[in-house]
């Protein structure tokens, strides 16, 4: 499955150079991975409620072209990876009516308790983990 | 008493006009503030440890001039207020070497519990309370 | 004329109370306005483009209860009074589905050009100036 | 060289994870790398000015254990690579006080001029090319 987000740069979002500050494309990637989620039935804040928290373990993205303030982005997510202690989301982002991707990124992240103990999600949580497993 | 907090503006608090994002000075004055319990001999990660939460219930911040990209920013901070129930902080920026105010601001706060419930300050923590207002 | 922008709360904008971070609000005052500029038929971005800049000169967010990660957020937004040199906008944000207003702020502006200095906007840009008068 | 940065983490840095909000490492490597430029003698507010630009090409980013607020953070940055056309810088992240990595990461930058065009750093630069060369 790939899940379709949209959204609009921020004012906020931009910097000196007149383009979208770096970082936000992690910050919009979380909103990306939280759609998925909603996609195929499930909700990260009520999984949170339930004592599955999925810190990021790593973070990594390209940047090929700049998105600048007012732009419309498209940011396309699929999971390319799950086990029983990992997930990893890959994401490619584009501006509004162009089909150049302008970004792409991964992130990886463990299942692990209130406690940010480590879990094993699949034992723990086979319904959400199929779920996953078969949206992939 | 006044406190006296530097920083230097991060490349991430400009906007595409070259100026700091106007937000940002709302998190300076946290830092401020934060700086302005520990010159008074406490710590407000301590004090949210031991079940005192500073929710801000108003921030009013007035912009008179631009702070820029590695502009190295002053922060005076004063308590003009303090009850049992909130305390207010009043806020005065500069840029290092410039004797020009180029913002001002407060932010009023609430005394509450971990679970946000408004609490008697003075009376659960009267040295807290004393230190702070003798230190008006 | 009342505006309406929703938005949802992203996990970047919570902080360790749980709650959204007090200066996020400002952000999305930001992206409430912009939308008002977009209701009455003109684009904020179009505008910077010409040489009117809008930069913030008070900002004051009274904070009634809080907002909290996955929340959908109405803000309604107006204009509450322009002149030649100077805009205010008014804003109040609700939880979706909720009546109670949780947070009430404004926002003055002036109207500088593109090397910060002050311009009648009235005199200088009078239709746009009629369209924002005409939509109180 | 190695240069070394301190910063304390902001409220604002935190999220409901009651940890430091994952982004937040990209922006605190930007602190790091103006520093890793001032320690060489130059100034990256100033490269700016005679049109130097380093627009973020990669960003990769590994989290180990998190940090918290009010920490007192370190981060230890080299540069791993230079060429006319990008460099890489190399971050390595700790709590004062405790010798355990708690994050590394790195970030790749084109040169580019004013206009966002790719340049040959080492031809139209020789100076500073050459600095940040012999600093490696």
């Amino acid at each position: 499955m790939t899940s379709v987000t949209k959204l609009t740069v921020r004012y906020a979002e931009t910097d000196q150079m007149g383009i979208v500050y770096h970082t936000n494309y992690g910050i919009w990637y979380e909103i990306a991975r939280t759609n998925y989620i909603k996609d195929i039935g499930y909700s990260y804040s009520d999984m949170e409620k339930i004592g599955i928290l999925l810190p990021v373990i790593n973070l990594n993205i390209n940047y090929i072209s700049p998105a600048r303030y007012d732009n419309n982005i498209i940011i396309k997510t699929t999971v390319s990876k799950i086990s029983s202690a990992k997930i990893e989301f890959f994401y490619s982002t584009y501006i509004e009516g162009d089909e150049k991707t302008i970004n792409t990124g991964s992130s990886i992240h463990a299942f692990v308790d209130k406690d940010m103990k480590l879990m094993n999600f699949r034992k723990n949580f086979p319904d959400i983990y199929t779920a996953i497993k078969n949206s992939i």
